[in-house]
C-alpha cells in the first residue's frame, strides 16, 4: 500500500496521468482486474505481470523495458457497425457538403451524402482515401483537432446512444491502469490516425499523446501572419497496419514491446514481433463473442476481420480473450 | 528535500533514469546549473522553469505539457571537426573495403578510403547519401545497434582522443537533469540517424529511446527461421531537420514543446515552432566561441552552420549561450 501510494504521489509530480490507476486502486486493493472473471485469460495476465516485475525473478525485466502496446479499435473500444474514424469522415462530407455543391454528382461523395454504403463500398481504397483526404486533409494540425473533439462531443453511436468515447472496454481500462502501476509504459498503436486519437486518449485512456502511435498523413511547416502551424497535406505517409505497426513501433518507441494486444489480422505481426523474441512475453487477442452485449464476429468481418491472427494464437500460445465468458460487464457505464 | 527524495524514489519504480537527477542533487543542493556562470543565459533558463512550475501563477504549465526538445550535433555533443555520424560512416566504408575491392576505383568510395575529404565533398549530396546508405543499411536494427555500440567503444574523437560518449557538455547535462527533475520530459530531436543516437542516449543523457526523435531510413519487417526482424532498407524515410524538426516533433509527440534548445540553422524552424505560439516559452543557441576548450563557428561553418537562426535570436528573444563565458566546464571529465 504504501508502494502504491508513493507511486501515485510521485505520478503526479511527474506528470504522468493516473486517474485510471487511482480508481482502479481505490476499489479493488486485492483484484487488480475486476471487471475479469476468474478465467485463464486473466490469469495469464496477471501471472505474466507477476514473472516480469518480480525482482531478482529469471524473468524480471527492468521497468524501463516495460513496453505495451495496444491496438485502437475493436481492442480498447467499439468498432462496429464501422470504425468511428469512418463514421466522422462521413459526417464531416456532410457538413461539408454546402461548400461543395459539385459531390451532389460526384462518386464517391453523392454516395456518401445518400447512405448508400453499398455504392461506396465499391468505390474501394480509391472512393475511402478521396474521402478521407478531403475530410482530414486542407487544415492545421490544431484545426484539425478541435474539429475531432467538437465532432466526439456531438456524435452518438447508432446502436448504443452514447458518445464513442463511453463505448470503451472497462475490463481493458483495467489492464492499462494495471499495467502502468506496475511500471509498464502503455502505447496505442493502431491503424487509425493518430491526430483522430490523440486529443482524447489522454482523458480516456490515460494515455498521453506521445505514446500514442497511428497512421498519419503529410504536413507542411508554415508561418502564418508570425504563427508557426502544421498544415495537413492530402497525401499518406504511414499507414500503420499490419507490418506497419512493428515499423510504427520501433520507430516512434525504437524498443521491442514485452506485451501486446490486438484483435485483427492486424495486429498479426505487432504480436509477431512482440512475442517471437524469447523471454516471457504477452500476446492477447480480444476475440468479439458477445453478440448480445457488444458484437459477435471474427473470419467472417470487414471491420475487425480475425483470421489469420486467430490461427497464429493458437501455435504461439497466445491469450485468446473470449468477451462473453471472459468478462464481467464490457462497459464502464455498466458498472453504474 | 522530501520531494526531491520521493521524485527519485518514485523515478526509478516508473522505470526513469535518474542518474543525472541524482548526481546533481548530491553536488549541488542550492545551485540546479553548478557549471554554468551566473550570467543573464543561466537566469534566462532558470527564470523560465520558476515561472512554468510555480503553482497558481499566471505562467503555470501542467506537467503534462511540460515538454522540452533537445538537438544533438553541437548542442549536446561536439559536431567538429564532423558529425560523429559521418566519422562513424567514413570508420565503416574503411572496415567494409574488404568485401568491396571495386571501391578502390569508385567515387566517392576511393575518396573516402583514400581520406581525400574534399573530393568527397565534391561528390555532394549523392555521393554523402551513397555512404551513408551503403554504411547504415543492408542490416537488421538490432545489428546495426550493436554496430554502433561496438564502433563508440572504440572509436576516439582526433582532438581529444577521447570516445564520443565523454565529448557531452556538462552544463547542457545538468540542464536536461534540472528540467527532469522539474517535470519535464526531455526529447532528442535531431537531424542525426534516430537509431544512431538510441543504443547510447538513455545511458550518456538519461534519454530513453522512445524519447529519441531523428531522421531515419525504411525498414522491412520480415521473419527469418521463425525470428520476426526489421531489415533497414537504403531508402530515405523522413529528415529530421530544419522544417523537419517541427514535423518530427509532432508525429512523434503530438504536443508542442516549451522549451527547444539547438545550435545551428537547422534547429530554426523547431525553435520557431516552441517559442512563437505565445505563452511563456525558451528558446535557447547554443553559440560556439570558445575555440580554446572547444570550436568557435558560425555563419562560415559547414557543420553547425549558425546565421539565419542567429539573427532570429536577437528578433525573438532567445537565449543565446556564449560557451565561453557562460559555461565554467564544457566536458564532465574536466570536473574531475
Amino acid at each position: 500500500m504504501k508502494n502504491k501510494f508513493l507511486t501515485v504521489l510521485a505520478s503526479a509530480m511527474l506528470g504522468v496521468t493516473v486517474s485510471f490507476g487511482w480508481s482502479f486502486q481505490a476499489s479493488a486493493q486485492n483484484d487488480p482486474l475486476p471487471s475479469w472473471n476468474d478465467t485463464s485469460a486473466k490469469q495469464a495476465i496477471v501471472d505474466f505481470v507477476g514473472r516480469v516485475t518480480k525482482a531478482g525473478g529469471p524473468d524480471f525485466v527492468a521497468p524501463a523495458e516495460r513496453i505495451a502496446t495496444f491496438d485502437n479499435d475493436g481492442t480498447l473500444w467499439v468498432e462496429q457497425p464501422m470504425y468511428v474514424q469512418m463514421a466522422f469522415a462521413l459526417d464531416r462530407v456532410k457538413a461539408l457538403a454546402p461548400l461543395h455543391p459539385e459531390w451532389k454528382d460526384t462518386q464517391p461523395f453523392k454516395a456518401v451524402l445518400e447512405g448508400d454504403m453499398k455504392t461506396l463500398a465499391e468505390s474501394g481504397e480509391r472512393g475511402l482515401v478521396e474521402v478521407i483526404m478531403v475530410t482530414h486533409a486542407g487544415m492545421t494540425t490544431s484545426e484539425f483537432a478541435k474539429i475531432v473533439t467538437d465532432w466526439l462531443a456531438t456524435a452518438r453511436d447508432p446502436r448504443f446512444k452514447r458518445p464513442h468515447t463511453e463505448l470503451v472496454y472497462q475490463p481493458m481500462l483495467e489492464v492499462l491502469a494495471y499495467l502502468r502501476a506496475n511500471g509498464f509504459k502503455t502505447f496505442i498503436v493502431s491503424g487509425g490516425g493518430v491526430e483522430f486519437m490523440r486529443p482524447w486518449a489522454e482523458r480516456v485512456y490515460g494515455i498521453p499523446p506521445e505514446q500514442v502511435i497511428g497512421s498519419s498523413i503529410k504536413t507542411k511547416f508554415q508561418i502564418t501572419d508570425g504563427s508557426p502551424v502544421l498544415f495537413r497535406l492530402p497525401e499518406v505517409n504511414f499507414i500503420d497496419d499490419k507490418a506497419g505497426k512493428p515499423i510504427g513501433i520501433n520507430e516512434a518507441i525504437g524498443r521491442r514491446p514485452i506485451a501486446a494486444f490486438g484483435n485483427s489480422d492486424g495486429d498479426l505481426q505487432m504480436l509477431q514481433w512482440t512475442t517471437l523474441s524469447g523471454g516471457v512475453r504477452l500476446g492477447v487477442i480480444v476475440h468479439h463473442t458477445d453478440a448480445e452485449r457488444e458484437y459477435a464476429y471474427d473470419r467472417q468481418s470487414h471491420f475487425g476481420h480475425l483470421d489469420v491472427a486467430l490461427d497464429a494464437a493458437a501455435v504461439n500460445k497466445w491469450t485468446v480473450v473470449d468477451m462473453k465468458k471472459d468478462w464481467k460487464v464490457i462497459f464502464p457505464f455498466e458498472k453504474r
